[in-house]
């Protein structure tokens, strides 16, 4: 960072390389925090504005920042402290009991989306590969984001809140397997019984950790605490957990964020006040690169040709009634409300769309212009939920986690 | 990261990339961890455990991990937070109150090393820049170590530990010109007057930070108390400083880890216990990667050659000897107990003294096997101090921060 009027001696202690980290954790976490404080004040969620932080110093505005690999890995980071903290707040054993209808919700919200973008696509004239590519791409939610405002809002036990958090957990399975055939069909024929093998390794790590980790954790926390010398040990224990299991995730094929999930779940019944805050205090640092990222890879440049913006308004329209209808009559059974609840939680698709989008763009399968297109569908469908999931509830009181949670199911 | 036995589709999905981040993060965090269990339950300090957990992991035994970028970001990070953290806990006033001394402590700490080394070197028959070059390496304190050990033991409000961090600091600076005077004889003729705005600038921006911090953050802190809306402000803002005045300090030259401190000291006294358990942490997650950081480097294979090995032993030898002898008898008007403490406070140079190195090695002033020794010295120190310093403070009883602190100067 050569700053004018300083020495030129300067150069000489590589300083351009020392400011590298302070300079860059400073413009995204201020300018996250400054437009979090501006969407707060305007009555909308902080977590919109730090998402279009990243929209403003990205390159399509300011152009200060572009992203790179250390911020994505902090952004990687920041998405797994934030669903581990979630993971700590809910009860794999709620999750189990709505396990169901979550199926459901995850099945119908995954086929709707792919339907509605493959067809928009071929109704576009694209070629078939490239309109299976944009279906596959708004398959998947992205779970943070909606857990985020339900957290800082205290409402992750209501059955809504639940229902959707399993229902993610499930959609990043399925999204995984429609990713795999789609993979294969562009490239030949599939595979059926690699695609078996897959699902087989996603579901039985996803089902078995949900299951029975909360169980093994309630076993070891306490040798931990009075066999350890290691300072903070339980602290040890929870970040040791959490870097395990997104390994393993990842491994088996499901996300690195389900894995850090997983291990909040699993140790959230475990863990005492001491080992949450200082989780809290990684994520409140982290949170704001995984948000401010998903914003850094807006390019509006992609929209200067008028169809291409006419097509990015038509697929983000269908991103968001498709999540909606989909996952939302799969909770009918619960109620309009509920049902509402559900729809609106599903919608934000975030950094999961804009990975399927680079894997088709890596193909050759995407056009630049479609991959823009997916990439602002992703951010803005992140951006429009918080304000949607605000009004579908509306009606619940504005709580901090409300014991027994019970109470709450059925004031919608 | 292939895996034997899993579907080969899998690779589809970019997941040798998705795998990286928690993989790295593991295997550092969780080594790092064991090995600082292994090196309590052995009655050592659980933070040479970490330092040698990297030199296991990396290159010169398992090879397991190499520095990479990712890494050496978080033990930026790391460093930065540990000396956040430690600013935090002692106040400016304090400091102020010990300048006298540790000027002197600094000073003498700065001259005896750097000649005790460029002599060794010469007396070796290496050329005269090479040798001046290896007496600049060895003149930083990485104060960090030392202000783990002490933190960790509780020992932070100690007249000792007072005048160590006083005097790390104006090392660090002194550091700064060492390195700028050497870096222009190398390269021919020194301009002074660029030296003394270099001077000019380091020393003013610390002296600023460390006098007025204090006051305007108690001007500042209950307004964002009052009138911010985000989310954990009075963190937001601890971190916004901590970023700023790294970045100021690296811009103005010296390390951003003083910057961190100077942080740290601005709102040590003006911080509630929720900022300081969330900055905490961050700080237990990214400090084993500063610790493991520095083990990282160490590359046993430069001491093949046995000349090289001796010439690492005695220029160990006189790292230790030059600072216990510089800063002890800088601070003998303390008393000799005092003294023995100071002088063993400032042994460890841990990153600084690496990075000297790399300086010299980008030059091509130093030799690859003089890079072997200094990076051997930096790190041996770093191992080194933590035992010693148990032993010098073992009079002291183990508690955590002692008030008022006054009880405790007068009893070693």
């Amino acid at each position: 960072m050569p700053v004018a009027g300083f020495p030129a001696c300067f150069v000489f202690f590589g300083q351009s390389g020392a400011a590298k980290i302070p300079l860059a954790m400073l413009v995204v976490f201020v300018s996250a925090k400054l437009m979090a404080e501006l969407a707060e004040r305007l009555g909308q969620p902080g977590i919109v504005g730090e998402i279009l932080a990243g929209v403003l110093i990205g390159p399509s505005v300011l152009g200060w920042l572009a992203p790179n690999e250390f911020l994505s890995a902090l952004a990687d980071l920041g998405a797994m402290f934030l669903l581990f903290r979630v993971g700590m707040e809910v009860k794999s054993s709620e999750l189990m009991k709505v396990g169901g209808v979550a199926t459901l919700v995850a099945f119908s919200g995954v086929v709707v989306p792919f339907l509605m973008g493959a067809a928009i696509l071929l109704l576009w004239s694209a070629p078939v590969n490239e309109a299976v590519f944009v279906g596959a791409s708004m398959v998947a939610t992205s779970v943070g984001i909606t857990a985020q405002v339900l957290s800082a809002k205290g409402l992750l036990h209501t059955i809504s809140s639940r229902i959707i958090l399993a229902a993610a957990v499930i959609d990043d399975v399925l999204g995984l397997l429609v990713l795999a055939v789609v993979s294969s069909l562009t490239h030949g024929k599939v595979d059926f019984l690699q695609l078996g093998l897959t699902a087989l390794a996603a579901v039985s790590f996803t089902v078995i950790v949900a299951k029975w980790g909360t169980h093994a954790m309630g076993r070891v926390t306490p040798h931990v605490d009075r066999s350890l010398k290691v300072a903070e040990a339980r602290f040890v224990l929870a970040m040791s957990l959490l870097f395990a299991l997104a390994l393993l995730a990842v491994w088996t094929g499901v996300a690195a964020i389900v894995g850090a999930f997983l291990a909040g779940l699993a140790l959230g019944e475990n863990a005492g006040q001491r080992e949450r805050d200082l989780a809290q205090g990684v994520s409140e640092l982290l949170v704001p690169f995984f948000l401010a990222g998903i914003g850094l890879h807006v390019d509006l440049s992609a929209f200067a040709n008028p169809g291409t913006a006419v097509l990015a308004i038509v697929i983000l329209a269908a991103a968001i009634l498709s999540k909606f209808i989909g996952c939302g009559c799969g909770a009918l059974g619960l109620g309009k409300t509920e049902a509402l609840r559900v729809g609106v939680g599903m919608i934000p698709r975030g950094e999961v769309g804009m990975v399927v989008a680079q894997i088709g763009l890596g193909f050759g399968i995407l056009s630049r212009s479609s991959y823009g297109v997916v990439v602002f569908m992703s951010v803005a469908t992140t951006v429009i939920a918080p304000a949607l999931l605000n009004m579908a509830y509306r009606q619940l009181p504005k709580t901090r986690v409300p014991e027994p949670a019970e109470e709450v199911f059925h004031l919608g």
